[in-house]
C-alpha cells in the first residue's frame, strides 16, 4: 500500500472513477485538476494545478509514491490545446517525478495512438505507432517520453492505450474497444502492486468478443479483463445503426478520430 | 437482417444444416443445388442450378444480399470433377456477385487448403497455402479469387477453412478439427452481421483442447467458438484406434487427404 | 547435362529467348507451342501441342528430364482463355510429369500472383498471395498445384515470379521489376544444375536499385542476379512520364494489371 | 495404456508425485533413483540405478514403453554434480532408449534453460535458450540431445520446461511459474496418450494470471492447464515481501538462479 | 524537376551541404533559417524564419513543391529549446504544407529516435521507437506527426533517421553511423524523383562495414549507399581510443546521447 | 593489440592456420594442444595441455587477454570422446577465463549445431538449435555455456558456427559452407578489435553464391566476407558427382553428419 498516490485529471470522467474506486490503494489520494473538484474527503488531498505550469507540477508530485496520470485533453483539439495540456503537461509530470524520485506511473495513453491501423489488423505492443489525430500524436509523444524516462532514469511506466472506458458501450465500435470501469480498476491495482512493472504497453479493453488488440506482451502484469461488451449488443442494435462498412470511422481502429479533419487553431 | 440470402450446395451436409438454421437471418433463403432438394418451405426459394453454368448462376445470384457459398465438390475427386464444380463454379459465383452488386460472401474453403502442414505446426491466417489434394488446390484457388474480388471490386468475403463440421467427431483427428454445427451457425451470424467484414480467413474449428490453428487475425469478427470436441474422446477411444504416429494421415493436418494418391480422370 | 529439356510456350517471348539460349543444357531441346514455331534446328525437336489437350501433353512430356513451363496466357484475359491455357494446361503438364517421372520443373509464375501488395510493402517468399487479375489467380493456382505435386509426389519445382523480362525496361515501373534475359538464363541454369531444388519461390528480377522483393529464401539455389535496370533510367525519363503517384498502377506492385477492370467472357 | 512406464528420479519431489499419480497409465510403473525408495507396491517395480552408469541405465530402460525422465540434479550445483547426473545421465537414458526401442519420453527440463530472459519478455517454444546456471546449461543440453534423437532416430520427446511444481506457490515469483501437481499429471497423461507427440517444447506452468510463457506451439497436444496460482496471492502477501523491483531475482525469469554466483567444484 | 524546393535549417551543417549540392533539383532553392545565411545566389531565395512562428512558416512554405525539413535543434537541449524548434516548429511546417498543398517532404529525423536499442540489436523500420534524449523524443514526435499527415491528408514523407553526416567519421562509433554527404545527396535525389514516395522510414547511413540498421523496407526508393566509413578506420585508430566496451555510449546505438543526463531548463 | 592471445587446439587444422596468421594480433601467441606442436617461434609460447584437466587449463588461461578456443574434437565421435574434449574441456576454458578475468573469447562452434535444418531453410542467429550429431550437441552446449558466462559473468564471446574452413571446397556442399582461411582470419581480427563484442552468433561462411545462413544479427561486428566458393565449382564438377537430391547428406545443412549413425562407445 502506497502512502500517497497522485491522480491527475481527477475532475474528468476517468478521474472521477479513480477517485471513487482507488482509495484502498494508498493512505492518501492526492487529487489534481485544472477544473473544479469536489472538496477533499477522508484520505484525500485536493490540489488544483495547471499541468502546463512546471513549478506547480513539481510541487504537486513531491511526496507521492505513484502517479495515475490521466490529466490533459482527451479528445481531438487545436494544436495549442494539445500542446499545453498533453505535450508540456506530460513533460512536467515526468520531470517532476524524476526529481521527486517517483518510480511508478500509469500513463493514460489512448487507442488513438494507433488509430490508423485498420480494423482487420491485429496489433500488439510492438505494432508501429499510427496516430489518428493531433491528440493521438500527443499520446505517442507521451509514450516515447515515458520510455526515455524508463531507459535513462529508471522510472517504470504502464502505458495504457485506453479504448473506451464508460459504464457501457455507446456505439457499435465500442463493442470492441470498451473497457469496463471494473476492469480498469483491476488493471490499476495490478500496475501498482506487481513486483516489477518495467515499461509496459497495455491495451485497455475488456474481454470483448470483438477484439483488435493483443495484450500478450503485458501478461506478466497478471491482468486479465473479466467483462465483455457483448452483453450490450442487443441494446445497441435497438438504439442505432452503425456507419457503412467502408466509412473511415469503421475501417480504422480509431473510429471517428480517423475520420475527422483538422482542428484549426484560433 | 437481409432480404435474400443465397445458400449454394443446399442439398449437401452443410447446406442442410444451414437451411435448417439460418432462416432468421433473411426474409428469404434462396436454396440452390444441382442435386434434388426438398420443396421450398416458408421463407424459402428453391432454385436448382449447376454452378458450372454461368448464365444460370448469374440468374441465381441476382437479387441476393449475401451468399453462403457451400456448393461444389467437398472431397478429393478427379480433376474434371474439381474443375467443373469448384474452379468454374466458384468463378461463376463471384462474377455473378460482382455484376449483381452482392457485397458479402462466405466462401466455404477447407482445411485441405493447408493440409500439408504438419500437425506440430501452429498456423494462422498468414501461413503459406499448402494443399493436400486437387480438392485443396481448388480451395486455394477460390480463396485467391475471393481476394482478387475484394481487392479489385470491393466484395467482402469470409474464407472459412472448415475443419470437420458434423454433429460429433468421427475419428481421433476430428478431436482437433471438429467444428460443431452450433459454432458454425454462430460464425455465419457474425459474418453477415458484423459492421465490417473485409477479407477474413477463419479456421472453422470449435474450442477444442487439441488445436493446430490460430484465429487471432479474425478476432475482429467477434466469433469465439464455444463447443469442445473433448467431450467425445472417451466414446471415440472405445470405438477405434487411431493410425500409427508416423502415418501420413496423422503427421499432416489434412489427415487422409494428405495420404491418399491421385484420382485418375476417367 | 540433361538428355531432353522441354520448353512449353516456345513460340512466345520468353520461349524464343530460351530456345536461343538454353541449348547447352540438354542434348535435345523439345520445343512446344500451340502457335507456329520455326523448324527444328540441331539439337531441337519441335512438337506443336495445345496444353489443354491432356493426351497430347502426356505425349509431349514423355521422355523429358526437365520442363521449363512457360506456356499459357501471359496477360489478363477472359476467364475462358485463362481457364484453358493456364488452369487446365498447367494441370496437364504436372500430371504428365508425374506419370512420366519428370522430377524437375521451372514454373513460370508471375509477379501478378502478388500484384495487389503495395509498392511500399517488402515481400518475400512467405508473403500471402495477392493476385491482381484473373491471370494472377491462375498463377497462384499453378504455384499451389506445383506445391501439391512436390509435397505428395516428390516433383521439385522452382516457381519463378517473373517481373518484366525484356531486353530493356519499357517503363518506369520496370526499373524495379526488370529481369534481364541474361539473369533469367543464369537462373534457369541454376535451377536445373543445383544439387537439390526442392520447392522454391523465386522473384524473377535483376539486381535493380528499386526493389520490392526479397529472395533470401531462395539463396540456397546460388542465383545472384547481376544486371541492373538503373542504366536505362535516363533513357526512360526522356521517353515518358510515369503515372501520378496515387494511380493504382503505381500504388500496387502489379502495375496496370491491378488497375485494369474485368475482361468479359465473350 | 502402456505395459511398463519408467520413472527416473522417482525418489524426488516430482518423482514421488508421479509414483502416486501415474499408476493408471501402465500395467507396471518401473521406479528408479539413486536414492532410497519405498518398496514396490502393486503394479510397481523398484530398480535402484545411478544414471551415470551406462550399463545399469541400459538394463533399466529395457522393456519399457515410455520414460518420464525426472532424474538428475534439479538445482544449481557444482559442475561435477551437474556433469554426472544431468549430462552423462541424460545421455545414458537416451542412448538406452534408442537401443531398447523406446519411442516416447518426457524430459523434465526446466525454466532455468531460459532463465536469463527478463520477466517482461514474452517467450514461446522458439525463443533462444538462455540458461541462468550450470544447471540450466545442462537442461539445454538435454533438450538438444532429445532433439537429435528425434531428428535422427525417431524418438519422440516432450521437453517440459517445468516452472515450479509444488502443492502451492512458495513465493511471489511462483505466482507466475507455479505448475500445480494436477496440471502436471494431466500434462503427462496427454504426452503419453496423444496420437502423435513428435518433438514438443512445453512450458510447465498452470493457468496463472501472471504469465511469461506462451504454449501455443504445443497446443496440438491438447493440454490446457486448469489451475491458477492467483488463489494463493493473499496468503503469500501475508507471509513475505518480494525482493525489490530491480533485484536480479526479480528482473529475470529464472529468479534466484539468475542471481546466484558460481558453485565451486570441490 | 521541381519549381521551388524549400530547405529549412539552411544555415546549419546539413543545410549548408544541401544548399551547395541540391541546386539541380529545382528552379529555385528557397533557403530558410533563424540564423544568418549568406545572400541568395543564382536560383536561390533566402527567407529568414523562426519555425516557431506559425504565420511566418505558412508564408515560407507557400509556393513550394517540396520541403527538405532540416530545421530545429539537432542535439540534446533543454525542454524549452526542443519544444520551440522541434515540436512547435515541425507542426508549423506540416500544417503549412497541408494548407499550401505541398505533397512531398523529407523530414530529418535522427538515429536518436531509436538510440536506446543496444548495438547488438539489428533494427529495421518496424522497430519500436526508443529515444535516447529529449531531442530523440522530439524526433519520434515529428515522425508520428508526419505519419498522421500522410494517413489523413495524403502528404508523403521520407523520414530519414540520420546517423552522422559529416565529411568523415569523427570517432569509432561513426564507423557504423556515418552517412557520407554524397550518399545523403543521392538519397535526397531519390526522395524527390521517385515515382511514389508514400511514407518511408530510412536509416541514413552509408554502406559501412559495421552496421546496425536494415533499410530493406525502403528499398523501393532505389537508394543504395555507395560510401564506406571503413576507409577512415586506421586514421581514427591513430587519433583516439574508443570508450570501454561496457560504457553506455558504446552499449547503446545513440552513443553519448544515451549516456548524457538531463539538460535542465533555465 | 593484446599482450597474450591463447589459441587452443593449436595443432589442428584451424589451429595451424591461426598460428601462422594471427601473430600480429598480440605480443605473444600462447599455443596449446594435447597433440604435439612445433617448437615456439618468435612471439610464441607453446603450452601442451589436456583441456579435460581443469588445473592445467586454469594455468593455461592465466595471463591471457583473449582466447581463440578451437580445441576439442571436431568431428562426430563416441560420447566419451565428445564428453572429455568438448563438454568438460569447454567448461574448463570458460571457468578458467572467469577466474583469470579474460573478457573476450572466440568459441569455435560449428554448423553441426544447426545441421538438421533443411537446405531450403534460411536461418539466422535466432533459429532454434538443431544438432546433427553428438558433436553438434556438444557445440550447442558450448554456445549455451558461453551465453551463461556472458549473461552472468560479463565475458564476451563470438560463437562462430564454422562451415567448412579449408584452402578450397572439397565437395559440392562446401560451395555453400566454405569459409576461406582469409575470411576466417578477417573475422578473428574483427572479433578481437571491435569496440564491443557482446554475445554474437556468427555463421562462418564466405560470400558464396549458394547460401543458407543469414548473418545480419552480427553485422555490428563489421565483418563482411570477401571470398566466394563459386570459383571452384567447375573444378569440383570435374572431380565428382554430388549425392542424389534426396539423400540425407543433401537434404540437411549438416551434410554427412546428419546422415551418419551413432558412434558406439568402446
Amino acid at each position: 500500500m502506497m502512502k500517497r498516490l497522485l491522480i491527475t485529471g481527477a475532475a474528468g470522467g476517468l478521474g472521477t472513477l479513480c477517485r471513487a474506486r482507488l482509495g484502498h490503494m494508498a493512505d492518501t489520494l492526492r487529487l489534481s485538476d485544472v477544473a473544479d473538484m469536489d472538496p477533499a474527503g477522508d484520505g484525500e488531498e485536493v490540489v488544483p494545478c495547471d499541468l502546463a505550469d512546471a513549478a506547480a507540477v513539481h510541487a504537486l508530485v513531491e511526496g507521492c509514491d505513484g502517479i495515475v496520470h490521466l490529466g490533459g485533453k482527451s479528445i481531438e483539439g487545436t494544436f495549442a490545446e494539445i500542446l499545453n495540456s498533453n505535450i508540456i503537461g506530460t513533460y512536467n509530470v515526468y520531470e517532476a517525478a524524476r526529481k521527486a524520485g517517483v518510480k511508478r506511473i500509469l500513463f493514460a495513453s489512448s487507442n488513438h495512438a494507433i488509430g490508423f491501423h485498420t480494423r482487420e489488423t491485429r496489433i500488439d505492443a510492438l505494432a508501429p505507432m499510427r496516430p489518428d489525430s493531433l491528440y493521438g500524436v500527443s499520446k505517442c509523444y507521451g509514450e516515447n517520453l515515458a520510455r526515455l524516462y524508463h531507459d535513462k532514469f529508471g522510472i517504470d511506466t504502464a502505458v495504457v492505450r485506453i479504448g473506451s472506458c464508460f459504464p457501457e458501450p455507446k456505439d457499435h465500435r465500442m463493442l470492441a474497444t470498451w473497457l469496463s470501469p471494473d476492469d480498469f480498476v483491476r488493471l490499476i491495482e495490478r500496475i501498482f502492486t506487481t513486483t516489477r512493472l518495467g515499461y509496459a504497453i497495455v491495451y485497455g479493453a475488456s474481454d470483448n468478443e470483438e477484439c483488435w488488440w493483443d495484450n500478450r506482451h503485458a501478461r506478466y502484469l497478471g491482468w486479465r479483463p473479466e467483462d465483455n461488451a457483448e452483453v450490450f449488443r442487443t441494446k445497441l442494435d435497438g438504439l442505432m445503426t452503425p456507419p457503412d462498412s467502408d466509412h473511415p470511422a469503421v475501417r480504422f481502429q480509431g473510429g471517428s478520430f480517423a475520420a475527422v479533419g483538422h482542428f484549426e487553431d484560433d
